[in-house]
Parts: C-alpha cells; structure tokens; sequence
C-alpha cells in the first residue's frame, strides 16, 4: 500500500540521481514515511512502489515533512529548485548533502536562515551502495538543534556525524576525506602491484592489507596527538630510518617493472623532512613538510 | 618464581631489542614458558624477573625449545648467532622475524633445511606496543607443518597470519604493507592539515577519519577484485570524475597554503589513466599506471 497524502511524512527527498534515490529507499526501510520528487517524474516510480509517496512539486515536497533532504547535481540546481519554493522552508530543516565547497554551504546556510529555515550541510562519504548500513558516513554541519531533532530519522542513512555548528565543515570533511581515502587507495595499488610481481592474488594481498588498516588508523589517531602537541617520539621508528626502507622500497619496485610513483612520493617527503631537521625525530614529523606549504615541490 | 631449567621451555627468543623484548613478555604473557638469549647478557634481567629463562649461550637458547624465535639486527647476524649452533637446530621450527629482503628469507629457508629444522620466516606489521594484542599482525611464511604446529604459541604475539610456502612472501608483505601504510598516512597528514587550515582540531579530524577506514578498506577489496577481474566498474565514479575532482584539490590545498603533494601525486595517476583510455572506467582502473610500470613519470 502507499501513502497518499502528501502531508504528515517524516522526511522528504527532492533530487533522485543515484545518491537520492539510495537515500529515499534507506529512510523507507528505517520505517520513516517519505515524500519524494524528481524534476523528471519517472524516477519516482520505483520509490512509489516500495512506499514513497510522489510529490508533484518541489515546493508540495518541501511543506510535506520537517526534515527536507536534498541531492542534487550542484548547487547552481538547488537553486534553482529550491529558489521559488523558499517560503515553504519556513520553520523547517533543510539538509543539502549536495557536493560543494564551504563557501556554497555557508551561502546556502544563510539563505535558508533568511527564509526561516534550520540549515545542514552534508556530505555522503561512503558511495551509495552502502547507504543505510552502519559503515555508510555521512557528515553533517551546521544547526546542532535541526541535527539533535533529526537525529532518530538521519540515522537511518548510516552512520550520520554531526561536526559542528559551522556549516563549511561538511564541504571540508568531504574534501579531506577524499583525500584521504585516494592516499590509501595508491599505497594499496603499490602494494598490490609489488605483491602480484611475487606471485601473490589480489584478493589473498586484500584479505591481508585491509586486515592492517586498524593498526594504520590507530597510527592516524597517535599522529593527530602528536601534531597537536607539536612533538614527534619515534616510537614507531625515525624519520631518517623511514627514509632509509622508502629507498629500499622504490629500488624494490623498480627491479620488479612495478610504478615507484608512490614510494617515490613518500620518500620525497621524509627526506624534505629530514632536511627540516627530523631525521631523528618520529614519523609524524612528516606533518610539518605537508602540513605548511613549506617544502611543496 | 623463575624456571631453572633450560629443556623444557615452549619457546626461545634469541635477540632482545626493543621487538625482542616484548616478543618474549608476549609469550610470557600468554603463559608460555619462555627461554630468552641476547648477546649483551643485562637486556635479559627484566624478563628473567617476568618469568623468563635465561640461556647461558645461543646453543642454549637454540636447543631449550622446540620452537626457536629470533629477531636480530640483520640477516648478518643471524648467520653470526645461528652458524656456530647450527646443529642444535635440527628437529626443531626456526621463526625469523629479523627484517630483510625476500632473498634473504629464501636463502635462509634453505639454510635452515640443510640442518634439519623447519623454517618460518615472518615480520612484525604494527611496531612493538600492540605486541600481544589481537591488532598486532604478524605474518609468516615457509612450513605450513611447522605454523600449525606452532600456531597457540605464536598466537600469542597477536594476529599470527599465515601466508604460505614460499618463505619470500613475509618479506614481500612485509615491504608491500610498509608501503600501503604510508600512503594512507601521507594521505592523513595531507587531510588534516587541510582539515586545519579551516580550525578543526586534529584530534577531531582522526576521530573521523579513523571512522572512514573501514570504508576505505571496503574499496581496497572491491579493487583487488576488479584487478583480477581486469575490469573496472564505475560504481565508485570514474576516472575522469575523480581526475577533476582531484584537482579541485590540488587547488583548495594550494588556496589554504597546505602542500599539494599528495593530491597533486593522485592527480597524475588519475591523468595517466586518462590518458591510457580509462577516462570512462571506474577509479581502479588507477592499477593500470602503477601496477604495470607503464605509467612512471
């Protein structure tokens, strides 16, 4: 059975690309009433079937629930969708996980403030095959009110973060995060490469590498500390002992026909660290090469 | 109390550096009787008072347990300490967890046979603190035989992981995970300082970051798949996608005074994948350029 009216749904979802249509289905099978809408009708069809209710506008999908999520190509689209329909705002929250950069979310931020309406921006970090599943992040910034009363419904995305009252730091996350995640992804593909040269499947390196990545995060987690308090102990080894295997690591490469580009990348770093005068000092000093611009090359 | 006794013990650990040490506190820990040796006798004081036995020679040390565990300097002197007491090594496993090259371990494994003992040769993945806890990762190659018959001990070093016969595949992980580790912290201290640049404490920043991780691992499993596969979904976005994103990057970093090295590394490799023709396919398609070597810059 669906749901005819139009009012009384709990969230409503306007933009049914891919994201928002994954959003759409994950508030429904939380349990959630849903309103949606598609600048084309017909993407709505299928949400329709699995207990969406269609609305047939932007501005019917805006006054139809509290919590108004948006995801759509660029925010030259939102407003364009969301300009004539802005008195609806009134009174509600508006969540943009449209991707953008802080000055788009701060702008936005205040548009809706103007029109009366509570303001989040976000960011779905994790794809969209996850979407609705306790790995799926989203972050999320702006009204800690807006968040703290959508917070039952907002989870039903994932895991929906909420950053802080500054509604740019969703568009950083996202951005640092990506970053982030690409930096991972090349050291996987190296190492990847150089264990196939010995022979080893990608899949049996996988099961291995992805088993490692707790220990690298909790390294992530001592670095953060340790730039925060500006002081590098070598507890995991010295920068200059780092260097030293980095250069093992980029002749190893070479002498199996295997792309250096990444250990050569990271060798750079510590020996610009070391130049710096962190030869004797831990890894995290590192943090002080990237970190300031100052040995960009 | 102390064990008086050499013969007996469950396992000997011969080199008492700083992994030396908490190897053989590892095994105490877990309740194995333990034989300790290094060449400079006072290291061994601490961990006679923990319960160890102190070996009064190598050969000692060798012929104590059946299982012989050594973590020295170099492969130099694991032939320095090994050689002379070669013969108390017959009938007995040999764990190398001394950092070298895969020639090194395949010639040691040789070594080794000659004189009748099983061969294990293995790295230590996550420094010396987490020894002995589940999160440290151990991997190991050479005698299946000898790993299952050892497995309850040297589980309790941590993650114990088997990789297979060829002793050259410790080493290949080994250095293949030194350089996956790196790029995702290369990676992180791009992200944080970009994440600092707009006020966000880095202890804030890990917190999520660390939380996007298991994400990001998810990706690494989809990839090593399509590597296998050699065919390249763009269920992630494509190339081209992440190329321009990147690159946005690259200027944000730039705009806010952080380096650009990470990003602007990534955008090669996204670029050079272009420009073998995957401009279409999905982001794994990366493995092209760094794992056949052809796109070296």
């Amino acid at each position: 059975m669906t749901h005819e009216k139009h009012d009384g749904s709990a969230v409503s979802v306007l933009g049914l690309g891919q994201m928002g249509t994954r959003l759409a289905q994950a508030f429904l099978a939380a349990g959630h009433a849903t309103t949606v809408w598609n600048r084309g009708a017909v993407k709505a069809d299928a949400l329709v079937t699995q207990g969406a209710v269609r609305a047939r506008s932007a501005g019917d999908a805006v006054v139809a629930s509290p919590l108004v999520v948006v995801c759509l190509p660029d925010y030259a689209t939102v407003a364009e969708v969301l300009g004539p329909v802005a008195a609806g705002l009134r009174g509600r929250t508006l969540v943009n996980l449209t991707s953008g950069t802080p000055e788009d979310a701060v702008r936005t931020a205040g548009w809706a403030a103007g029109h009366g309406a509570d303001y989040l921006d976000g960011a779905a970090m994790s794809g969209t095959r996850l979407v609705g599943r306790a790995e799926a992040l989203f972050v999320l910034s702006g009204s800690a009110d807006a968040f703290a009363r959508h917070r039952a419904v907002l989870a039903g995305l994932g895991n929906a973060t909420y950053l802080g009252a500054d509604p740019a730091l969703a568009p950083v996350y996202d951005t640092a995060l990506f970053g982030l995640a690409w930096g991972a992804l090349a050291g996987f593909h190296h190492a990847a490469a150089l264990a196939g040269a010995a022979g080893v499947a990608p899949a049996d390196f996988a099961a291995v590498a992805t088993g490692h990545m707790p220990f690298v995060a909790s390294l992530m987690t001592d670095h953060a500390r340790q730039i925060a308090d500006g002081r590098f102990p070598d507890d995991d080894g010295t920068v200059a002992v780092h260097t030293a295997a980095m250069e093992h690591l980029v002749e190893t490469s070479s002498a199996h026909g295997i792309g250096t580009q990444v250990p050569r990348l990271i060798t750079d770093l510590l020996e610009q660290a070391v130049a710096l005068g962190h030869g004797a000092d831990g890894i995290a000093a590192v943090s002080r090469v990237i970190g300031g611009g100052e040995g960009d090359v």
